[in-house]
């Protein structure tokens, strides 16, 4: 027979690492900065005793895609997926051949095209995104997931996705948070897709567009995309964007780069109450890629110089994170 | 000592009728064609064993606002609204007293407004909800619900909401629907009320909008309202706000006019699966208003034709409605 205290000492034995873990959040972040800062946060707004409060309603959560749920590098993912449908396309159109940004894609000159700046890049993106319907649009972008590799790191695109970042979103969903995307990148390019790969529902996606328009075919309704841009949800456009979709301010924000900036202004500047921002920063050459203010893609530059002023969560890559990719 | 039949007996007595209560849904609605039509739809798509089933996160749901959930004669309450603020603001704009539609709004010629048609007084809407913050724009709008009354109901504008709908919206949440409002009226005229109102959270609901801007004010962000059209949530642009902002083809559809024609269409005809759409036809003029082919708002004429043709429920208010307002 045993005491009281032999069975509590069989029940810690056996039980308590599996206690313990399933009650540690976050396992892929070292203890640091940056996890004390998140777990300080959450549990701030989560304990009804507190003075910081939240209703679960007004948990809102958005985090930037590319750079920071993602890698973005050497290009943003969606121009690799707009530069294979270039050379689907150009048998079609042979004055690419003499064209910018289309005639850096068909040299295959990475350099070029991402010398032609965001705003070429978006034009080439949503180029050729139109012409199609917003379901066949679907099929194509589910097609090229299945079979597109990345060309160094050599994966299909939806493993390079940061397991430290999933590891977030499941936190503040058990904290009753709800977790909206809110991307550079086209709306519909990553709705087909997010729901799987991040638990995000494709209506709390928030994306740049092209113009769709309604049509009867057949007696078929269909929307048509046009190749003409209708909102770029990056920079001024990403709180305009929020506002337009969600209608709330959210109280939690992470981002990696200056298209980041004004949604992390947004989130905690001059809305009450406790809001936390957050910033990716990549410092890690060897797992990943080392990038801020001298990038292309998702430079991090005025962002990092706000963050120091305003107090924001800076997470090094390289120091916080055990591992990138799940 | 009972024996098991008098148990029986006394907790049929007892409990039946509270049971019968609890299952019996949309207590409002006569038993009829409209009734039955909407829960068969139910029955058959939340049926595990139906062949009509549908994953609760495919049971999207779209609902009209103006004359589909709340009444809209003699003009669209969010008119109402803005000849309020054309009142407010006239000292200030002298040319309004010879500019239409604001000399008919300032001459109190309703007729004359409409008359102006759907445009007119889309752009009467729009200017005079601009030149603010969004966050001045919500107080505004809650300050002008709490006092304003409807003209000749002499009610506050959010008792003017159908009971029949609002249990119906309860009844398809009761069955994992998901709920978005897609009106023509302004997204963020009815964010601040529709959560208390409809239950409906305020990232549920689609609408049109003028262009908002950020701007750091003094270290702190704000978003402007500025005069000019950004997104009109009607006819042909209900798919694509639809489409947009939910990035899923609804199953369920309600409206009541032209104006929800393509909307109804989009969730019916070609998505393959089963669908519903619904049209509440006013045809009650003791209790609310008759109308429809002839009037200036909410007119309907062409979407009660197709309606037959494609065996829509068409809801006939004054038979199929116990009671009009809760």
């Amino acid at each position: 027979m045993k005491t009281l205290l032999q069975s509590l000492t069989l029940f810690l034995v056996f039980f308590f690492p599996l206690f313990a873990f399933a009650i540690s959040p976050l396992p892929s972040w070292n203890d640091g900065t940056s996890k004390q800062d998140i777990i300080n946060f959450v549990t701030a707004v989560t304990s009804k005793s507190s003075s910081d409060y939240v209703d679960p309603r007004e948990r809102i959560a958005v985090f930037d895609n590319d750079g920071t749920l993602w890698s973005e590098q050497p290009a943003y993912f969606q121009l690799f997926f707009a530069m294979d449908r270039v050379k689907n396309m150009a048998a079609a159109h042979p004055e690419w051949k003499t064209t910018q940004p289309f005639q850096a894609v068909l040299e295959g000159d990475l350099k070029a095209v991402a010398a032609s700046g965001e705003k070429g890049i978006l034009e080439l993106v949503m180029t050729t995104h139109a012409g199609m319907t917003t379901d066949e649009f679907v099929d194509i972008t589910k097609e090229w997931f299945k079979t597109a590799r990345h060309p160094t790191l050599n994966k299909p695109y939806t493993k390079l996705v940061f397991k430290p970042m999933l590891e977030l979103l499941d936190y503040l969903r058990a904290n009753d948070f709800k977790i909206f995307i809110v991307s550079g990148g086209g709306v519909e390019f990553m709705r087909p897709w997010v729901e799987e790969v991040y638990g995000v529902l494709p209506e709390q996606v928030v994306g740049s567009s092209i113009v769709t328009a309604f049509e009867m075919r057949d007696g078929t309704p269909v929307l048509i995309r046009k190749p003409k841009l209708d909102f770029i949800d990056d920079k001024a456009g990403k709180p305009v964007g929020i506002n337009q979709h969600i209608g709330r301010r959210p109280i939690f924000a992470f981002g990696n780069s200056d298209g980041d900036l004004q949604m992390l202004q947004w989130t905690t500047l001059g809305g009450g109450g406790k809001r936390f921002a957050g910033i990716v920063h990549h410092t890690d050459r060897e797992r990943e890629f080392a990038y801020d203010k001298d990038s292309h893609m998702g430079r991090l530059d005025k962002a990092l110089v706000e963050a120091g002023k305003n107090g924001w969560t800076v997470v090094d890559m390289k120091k916080e994170w055990k591992v990138i990719y799940p």
